[in-house]
Order: structure tokens, then C-alpha cells, then sequence
């Protein structure tokens, strides 16, 4: 029972409450050479995602007058506490990175009308430069910003139709966890790796799933469990939602 | 409007009722080569799961007194309705592959008490002979059964301790999907490709998840979707567990 | 000199003469995905065979009015004794295999008229399901089965002309090999590892080869003993011409 | 209209006179995960430079009471104005790449003394996140400063003695290049592929040469243009030795 | 002379009858880097084998008092008539390449006292500097000459014993081929793409056989033809046994 | 000042003066399969230089009338003391293959007239086959020969206009390097292991520069001693030119 006047313990080495996002900074137009760009951070997790644009669609998809939106995440090899070889040097990319990059993609692709983006292809490129944890979902959400100017810039450029709806919604991504029994919001790398439970979860604005990714780290976790983190994740992503718009000016 | 006395309209291609697994058989010491083995069917989806039992871990682990378990998955060329490249004809393993290879070493270990299992690995190589939709869940499943067939031997070659309760559970998976607005179980490639929401889950026998994976293939799945194919999915895999304790003969 | 009355004394570990075959087994249709598949067993050795056709060859046949057959061989990992990591894996894939694969599409081709089969391409894929010896041999064939399935296929569905004799005859593979002083047909894995010389040879239906590869393993070979060697195999692939009509039910 | 006595014609389209660098920045410990890291601009060029310190070094120099610097340079996949295909996802490294990781290396240990460095390794990284002409030389200058600070950060660790002078100058790159007849320092994109000599020169502190690499990219030069190159390269170099000794705070 | 009625019909295009090999030439020593080496010719076809010596055995045959020989061919890109792109560029060995790599090293091994060698491994690279057919034949040829030089050098270098009988007897290879109906022997590259048969054939000089590899490239051949081909090929190897013995000085 | 009487002290090896070349020969025509080719020697360095001459060039070049030249360097393995790996065993070409490959194109291409060559190409294969320094000097010289043969050839074949000057001048390249203080010419492995410094210069018959390559192996150098190698470099070259217009016969 807490009572009046009890302060709430704090759990996290950084001071948040369990449902507490780490501060969220987004830095569009980070980089000027690409259509959309955005730096976004998460704590101290710094992801910079660029947008591609490019007329034309890959060979199977020609003639069907829709569009393609793929993603390539990848992570500096210094970007961690000690230093990864590169993907480049072994030659090959592992199996971590396609499956994040396969992520990534899915999730933008939930909200893209491919017939109102024509027959044209976005490619966003993701790369982390410094990993403090939950990078695959700063990754989806900032790659959301960047996917959104690349829409404007084509807009402007007459590339796709003025009155074209290219983004059905705004998408985002969290990270939640089960700690000690506690479920928490947006894991930092120390939690993540104490963590029972690490769940991604991807986001519509309007509040429906795009991906549930729950995997037991320690012991399996009973349906109660996922039933709250579920519920930390919904918060979370419409927070998220919010500070996307603000960023892109949506709401002014 | 249902009356009383009429039939559930079969929605099914094969017959089956939203809730019905496909016919599935494990057929243990296919192979005699592998310390453990099953061949194993979901429907027309029939995968060769082989256990290798080596004594010794990877060098990162050494020393600590704990074993190793990790999966391969691969398909063979002609697994599916065209002919697909090899990879080692392309080179290079393929996303899907690494990214269901990983979920199935993830699974097994989810079970495996790795103290109990001492310094050695055991390597489970899922190979889908012929793919009708479900060789991820197929080869969880049947990865199951030659990973216990394994240790069986393990422990009557002495290279575990007889009384060592390597397995802490069973573990199976199969997939859910929402068709036309309806929940169902266990997808058959016609059905997966025309899935709005497609979703793996892992399970052990004791009912606790051990992977959630949940896509959205066309529209963004909302809470309550989520939760009924949840308990699809928990009621399938319990069904699962049976087979494979029947198959193993721990019931008799 | 042999005397009336003295029993041959049995020199195999698994009770035959040494002119005799393994007992045979060809499954046709084990899978139902390939245009032409069997299932083909050679005592333990166990081969899946299938045939691809497609409509159109490659770029540097188009326009010659022929067809074109190739062939890919693999093995599992644990098909064998011992676990072999994956080509897949490697990324690369390995000089015996690249030799084998060569050695079918050859065989094969040798009973093919190409300009009867038209612009299409018949891939064969041979994967070695349980190795024991023999495998380049039972997947030789086993191919030419699943390669007449896929003809019959392809005259049923008139993507050949229904008179093409698209095979000139039947084609099979048999191993011999000389252990202790004596020359035998078609060597398990024990015998292979103990024979000096190690021939494999393929044969057509009516007799004639189509190729000879013979290794000394271990002390040259005379011709006295290569003039054996041939005699026996081709005696075996008369045989085994034989048991693939029978499969095929030509001879009914 | 230019009169007699007027001050020489701006030539550039940035403004700068021939001898002038651009503006240049370094942010040094950009990132918090490495022992040492500098984001370092040249204009509109941007790159991370991160310095890994490790004990111990390569198996081919060990027992010689020697340490190892080596670098690797990259660019994210939209530093360009048009996207490039990732190093990874080819597979291999391109030449171009190779040639600049393997110059900063060089022009690293020229002013280190290895056996003051002890058995330790120090990997610059070079990632380039925007490009605009002069990103090996902006990689090497800022490499520098990510190497200085690893170095104090290992002196602080005690993993190099307190009085070993492991650095023993300083070491900066920059770029010549003759356009329309005029000899310019640090040429961004646009006068670099307008150039018809260009040329990269690494300079230590002191002003000796570590590397001289002059291109003909039009017509061959003469040695008296060779003479004037290498002054301005000369030239710019001192004054980025004095930016970086002012950034690292050593001439305070 | 030619009586009238009777000439002798000259069947091939450099005036040689069925049953002659082209002018061979091994030139010693061509590279003064490898502990053996020699130019080997026959008629324009051009290899250079050289013969590495090294102390030690590969890891898993340590131990156990045997040394290693072992082969890589290789084709440089313009040796044929038509540039082929190079394997290090392609990124991986062709099967071809592998194929033969393969029988070179066997052939070799099959003179080589592995006891006698000690502990040391003997590399065999056999460079096609020009093709003109028969190049397998010419490396095996020219490698032996090569690996005597390597093993009488090791004697001087007392890192084998001087009495040890390393090599056993020699070997050579010659290709022979059914043109028109006529056996021939040692086809250059016109003759190679005409022959129905074509078979390499790898002999001791005591006349035992290493090697038979025939291939039927138009029609299968029957046994009196392989009986015909057996003998040239036999004939033309005691031809070369006594070139590779003249060359090594060992009949002075 | 050096006055009568007084010897020279003979500072290197092989008894030269710190200007003299190596004994240079050129083979041209070394192989026939090559549209033009060249055996270049540098003392005990042999390079193999052949030019394969195609219509047509790559597709980024199509229907701009202009033709192509590049190169590619390579070494046999045992062109050294010590065996070296092959690249195409290792599946990947290292940085220095690359480096000095995409060298010997940059200066071959500073000779050519791309409009006079039109829309062919030409590949300039290098191939070291034994090495003692200063082996790309020599393929950039010996390839300059080849070259000039192809394009004689290609006249003879109206592939281009018989009056097009499709090569614009000669160029060559030679080592120069200070070793113990004292500038040398053209460095045998045993004085580049020694160089403080170690420069490439790549120069046209009318003696301007194509490329300078000037590396600190040591001390970084100062000004003065760059003046010198450069002295001694094109002082060198302008031999070379005369060695190459003396095997081409243009100066008969």
C-alpha cells in the first residue's frame, strides 16, 4: 500500500519512474544530402536515419503503379562499449542486422499507401552511432520523420501527386521489459541485459500493432505479463506519436 | 444469424475448423546417423530435424561449466511450389533464414537447463523437405523431439549425469493468422499468403510463451485481435506438448 | 580351385557376394511440390531427387531451339557419421561438391536430345538425406527417374511436342572398388574407406558409358584389375537399369 | 568591371580565396564509447573518428614489445549526394576503400612510437557521414585527435607508462588540386571533380612529408605545378596542426 | 618413302599421326623463388608449376609423422583465346578450378612416401601462363618435376633424411580423345572440342594407373573404344616418364 | 666534387650507382593468345603483360563514343620467397592487389585518347610471376607496351580508324627511395625493405608527372630529399621511354 507523502522508490539507475521514456531528441535535416534525414536520440542511443528517394521500383514490382519502401539498419562498429568487427570486412551481414533491417522496413511499410506513392522507391538507411539499447526502435521511429520529408521534398519536387496520401499514420517503436518482476518502459542497454523479458512493439498514432516481438530471455512469461506490457507499450508509442508530430511541426 | 441445430459453416480449404491443427506426424529415428532425430509433418509441411550431440562448447564458453544449444534452419531447393537458389549457391545465408534459425535456437533453450547439460552442444538441424506454411513451428516442434531423443543418448553414453534434468519443460510453436476477420489456427501456405495479421508463437508445456511474434501483413491488428489469437495460439500448442509427449512416450 | 560342396565364403560385412547390389529402393512423387521427384535408396544411402522444369533456358543458349539439364548435389549436415557445417554457412561451397554436381548434370545430359526437349531447363536437385556410401551414384539414379517424371510432366502439360523422344535411353551409376585383392560392386561407407582403388561409372541402358573415373587410394591399379572393375559395373548398371524401368513402370 | 589596383578576384564558389581552408571544426568526444573520438568538419564534410584501445596485439607481432595502430575508413550509405550500396550487403570491400583505410593507417603510425605504444592496439575508425570532397584528408586530421585522446585515456588506465612519449608529432592531411590553371587548397566536391591534378598530402607537425599522392586526372602536370602544390599543401597543413593542438588543449 | 596407293593420310592439323605427343618441353628452374619449379610445355600450352616447401603439417595431421602434398591450379585471365574474368575477382573458385586443383594433388600423393616426407608439406601451384588443351595433363607433369626438385633441395637442406626414398616412382597425365572414329593422343584445344571421348589418364612409371577420368562428351562409348583409348594413354605416359627423368637428369 | 682517379664507391648489392636502372628486357608477343602482350623484366622482377582488346564497353559508358582501359595486377603465389595465399582461395582481393591494380589503369588511361580508341575497351592484365621489387613499376611499363600492340592490332582489324591517335604519348613508372640517406633508382626488395622513403613515379614520354606515390616507410622526409627522388625519377623514366619505343620500333 502507498500512502500520502510515501515518494515512490526509485528503480532505475537513471531516475526514471517504470514508465518513463528516456529523453527523446529528434535533429531533422541532420545530414543535407539526403531527401529526409533525421537524428534521433533515446537517452543516449543516437541513431541517424536518411531517407533515399528514387524514381523507379526494383525489376518485380514494374508496372504495378505502386511504390517500395525498404530499410537497411547497420551499426558503427565503435558504436558499442567495445568495438564490433565490421559487416564489411567478414564479408557478410549478420543475422541480427537483417533481421532488425527486415523490421524496420515491415514497420514503415504498415503506414505507406504504395499506390499514392507511385511508382517510386524510399530507401531508409539507419545507422547507429552510439547504442545505449532499444536501438531498433529509435531506429523505426526516427526513420518515420525522415520517411516523411522525403514525402514532402517529393511532393514539392512533383514527383508524387500534390493531393497524394502517401502515410496512412505516424508509426513508432518501444522497447519494454520485465525487470526483477517489474515490467518498464524503453530499456537502456544495463536493464536490457537483466531483462526476463524483452518485448518490441511497434506502433500505429491510431493505437493499432504493427509488430509484437516478445521473447524470454530468462524464464518464460505468463499471459498476465504480456498483458502489461502491452499495455506500457500502447502508452509509450502514443507519447512517442506526439513528440513525432511536434517535430514535424504537425500540430502547430 | 446462427440458429440453434445448424452447422459451423467449414471456412476452411481442407475442412478444418478455425481451431483445428493440420493432421501432424513425428516419425522419431528417421535418420540413423544423429544421436537424436524426427521427421515431422504439418499437413503437406514436412521438416528433418537432426540433434548432433559433441562434447565441448564454442570457445567463448569454456570454462564455465555450462553446455551449448543452437539450430540451423534451411530449406531444400525444391521444398516449395518453384525452385528457389541455394544458398550456398548464392553465397550468402538469406534473412529469413538467419532470422528463423536464431528463433529456433532461442526456443530450445528456453527449455534446456545448460548446467545440467555440462560442457557440451548440441546442434538441431531443421531441414524443410517440403514447405507448406508453418516450417518455422513444424521445426520448433520437431526440434523438440530429437533435441530430447539427444540427450537421451547423451545420458546413456554417460556424458551427462543420469540423474541431470537437462529439459526443464517441452516446448513446441505453431502460428495463428486473422483470414476475412476470422481467427485461425496453424496456416497452410494458402492461408498465410491471404493473412491480415500473421503471428509464431512459442510456448512451453507448462503454458508459458516463450516467443510472441506477430506481424501485420495488410491493416494494423488492434488489442482484442491480439488477444484472441493469443488464446488460439496457447490452446494449440498445448495440443502440441501431447503429440510430442505421446511421441516420446513419456505418457505410457 | 573350388570344390563342389564348399560354400563361397561371405567377404561383406553385410552378407553379400561381391558382385551384388545393396538392396534398392525408388520412391517416385515423395514430394509433390517438383515437377519430377523420387526418393531413392541405395541400402542406407538415401537420396531426394527432384526435377524443376521451366519454360526457357539460360542467356547463352536463347535462340538455338535446345533445352538445357543441370544438376545441383548437397548433402545435410548430419547426413553423415559426423556433423559438416553447412556450404550455406561457409559461403562457399566446396570441391567435391562442385565435382559431384558437374558429374550428374554430365550424366544426365548424355541421354538427353536437347533440341527435343525445346527452349525449357530441367534443374536437378539431389540432396543426401542419409549418407552411406555411394551417394554421387544412387543420385545419378535417382535423378534420371525424377528427370523422366518431369518429361512426362512437361508432354502432359504440352510445353514439349507430344512424339519428343526427349530421352535417348536410361542412364545409371554404380561404384566399384577393389579391398583386399578383391573387386566389388557398389561400396558402403566401410568399404569405401578401406578400398584402393575407387571407381565410379556411369552406364546407359544399353551399355555404354557415358563416364569412368577411377582413383587409386591407395597403391596404382593394374589394367588387369581396371578390366574388372569395368566388367563389374557394368553388370551392376544393368541391374539398376532394370530396378528404374520397374520404378517407372515402362516395363509393364 | 575590374580596375587596375583592385584586390584579386574571388575564384571560388564558397567565397575563399585559393590558399584558404574551409572552416573547420572538431568536436572532440563525441561519442562516449570509445577511449578516444572526434567528430571532426571540413565544410560540409563530416566525419567520426573514434579511436579503440585494446591490449595486446596481432598474433604476428606478439613477444616483440611492440603496439599496433591500424584504421578503417567507411561511408554511411547516403553521406553522397546519391546513395551508394552498402560495402556489407556487396559483400566485400571496394578498392577505394581499402586504399584510404590502409593511407590513415600509414599516416597514423608515423608519429607513433610503437614501442612506447607496449603490447597494446589502438583501430581508428573512420566513418564518413557527410560528404563533400576531402574526407581522407578530414579522416586522418581528425583521427589524429581521437588517437591523442586515447592515448591520455590509456596513460590515465595505466596501460602505457606515465612518462612514455607514445605520440611523437602531430599529423594532419589536406588537399590540392589545380583548377583552371590556379593551384587551390582543400578542395570541396565541386572543384574536385573539376580538378585536373589533385592531390592528398600528409604533413607532421613539424613539416616533414609522411605521404605525397598526386593524380593526374587530366592532363599530366610539370614539375613547376607540382612545386606550387606542394607549398599550399604545406601551408595548410602547419595551420591544421595548430587547430588541433587547440582543440586537444595543448597549447593552453 | 610413300608408295603410290598407300600414303599414309595425315589426320590432324600439326602434321602429328594419331599415336604422338606434341613437342614437350620442362624447362628447370624457371623461377629461382620456389625451392622447385619448372616451365612445362606441350606444344603451346604453357605451365609453371613451383613447389613450396614448408616445415610442419596442416593441424590435422600433426603428429602423427606424415607429411602433406597438396595442389592449386589456376588459369591466368588471358591464357585462353578469350579473356575469362579472374576467380579472386569473381570472389570464388570454379568447379573446373577445384575439379582439378583436386586431381593434381592425388596424383602426386600417389608416388609420395608420406612417411619418408616427415613432417613437412610440399604446395604444388601450377599456373596455366598460355592454354592450348591439356592443361591438367601438363600441370601433373610438370608438378612432378617441380616436387623432385623440392625434395632433393629439402635433402640439402637436411630437413628431410638423406636416405629417405621420398618419392616413390614418378607420374605423369595425358589426354586422350575418339576424333571421327580415331583414337588420339594428347589433343591440343581445336582437337579437345571435336573428340566424342575424352579421357585424362594419370600413370606411374612403372605403368600402373593413378587416375582414369572419361567422359563421353557426344555419344556414350563402348568398351573396345575405352580398351583402344587405355593403350594410347599408356604408351604416351612411358613417353613422358622418360622426358620428366631426361629433364631431372636422373638416366645420365 | 668528383675528381680524376678517384673510384665511385659502389654502394649497392648488385653493383650499381644510386641512378642506374636494373637491366631491363621486354619480350613482346610472350603469348600469342593476347591481342598484344609483353614479358617485362626489371632484374629478377618478370611481370607478364597481356591486353585483351573487346568491342563494346561497359554499360555506364554506352553510346558516349568513348572507349575504356583498366587493369588488373595480381601475383603468383610462389612469385615470392615465401608462398603467399591466393586471393581467389581467400575469396576476396586485398587492398594492395587493388591499390596498385586501379594505379596501373589511372596511368594507362593518362596516354589514351578515349574518343580516338571509341567504343571498345581494352583489359591490361598484370601478372607477376616472379617478384623482386618494384613490381607495379614494371607492369605499368610493360603493360604501356602491350597496350600499344593491341592498339596496332586493333588498326589492323579496322576496329579503329586507321588514323586515329589513340595513344597520346608513352608512360612508365620507376621506384626511387633513400636508404641510408642516399636517393637510389629503382629499388630490388632488398633496398625497399631498407627505404626510409619509398616513391612511385609514374611519367609520360614528355616527361610530365601522371602520379607521385610517395611514402615515409621511416622518418617522414623534408623537401629537399622529395626534390631529389623526383630528380632521379624522371630521370629514370625518361630511360624507360627510350627502352619502350626501342622494343616497340618506333624509333627505327
Amino acid at each position: 500500500m502507498t500512502m500520502e507523502g510515501m515518494s515512490t522508490p526509485i528503480l532505475r539507475a537513471d531516475g526514471r519512474t517504470p514508465e518513463q521514456l528516456r529523453p527523446i531528441t529528434i535533429t531533422r535535416g541532420w545530414t543535407t544530402q539526403a531527401e529526409g534525414s533525421a537524428l534521433i536520440e533515446f537517452g543516449n542511443t543516437r541513431v541517424l536515419c536518411t531517407a533515399s528517394f528514387t524514381e523507379g521500383v526494383p525489376r518485380w514490382l514494374k508496372g504495378e503503379g505502386k511504390g517500395w519502401v525498404t530499410a537497411e539498419y547497420a551499426m558503427l562498429p565503435r558504436a558499442t562499449n567495445t568495438r564490433n568487427q565490421r559487416e564489411a570486412v567478414k564479408g557478410k551481414i549478420g543475422g541480427r542486422t537483417h533481421e532488425i533491417s527486415r523490421l524496420i522496413g515491415r514497420s514503415l511499410r504498415s503506414i505507406i499507401d504504395t499506390k499514392a506513392l507511385g511508382e517510386n522507391t524510399i530507401v531508409l538507411d539507419c545507422d547507429v552511432l552510439q547504442a545505449d539499447g532499444g536501438t531498433r526502435t529509435a531506429a523505426i521511429t526516427g526513420a518515420f520523420v525522415a520517411l516523411a520529408d522525403a514525402v514532402t521534398w517529393a511532393r514539392g519536387e512533383k514527383l508524387v501527386r500534390k493531393d497524394a496520401k502517401v502515410l496512412t499514420d505516424t508509426v513508432s517503436a518501444i522497447s519494454v521489459g520485465i525487470i526483477d518482476g517489474v515490467p518498464m518502459l524503453d530499456l537502456p542497454y544495463v536493464e536490457d541485459v537483466r531483462a526476463e523479458t524483452d518485448m518490441n512493439v511497434v506502433v500505429t498514432g491510431a493505437g493499432a500493432f504493427v509488430e509484437v516481438q516478445g521473447t524470454a530471455e530468462g524464464a518464460p512469461f505468463v499471459r498476465s505479463e504480456l498483458d502489461q506490457l502491452l499495455d506500457l507499450a500502447l502508452a509509450g508509442n502514443l507519447e512517442l506519436a506526439t513528440i513525432q508530430r511536434s517535430a514535424l511541426g504537425w500540430d502547430a
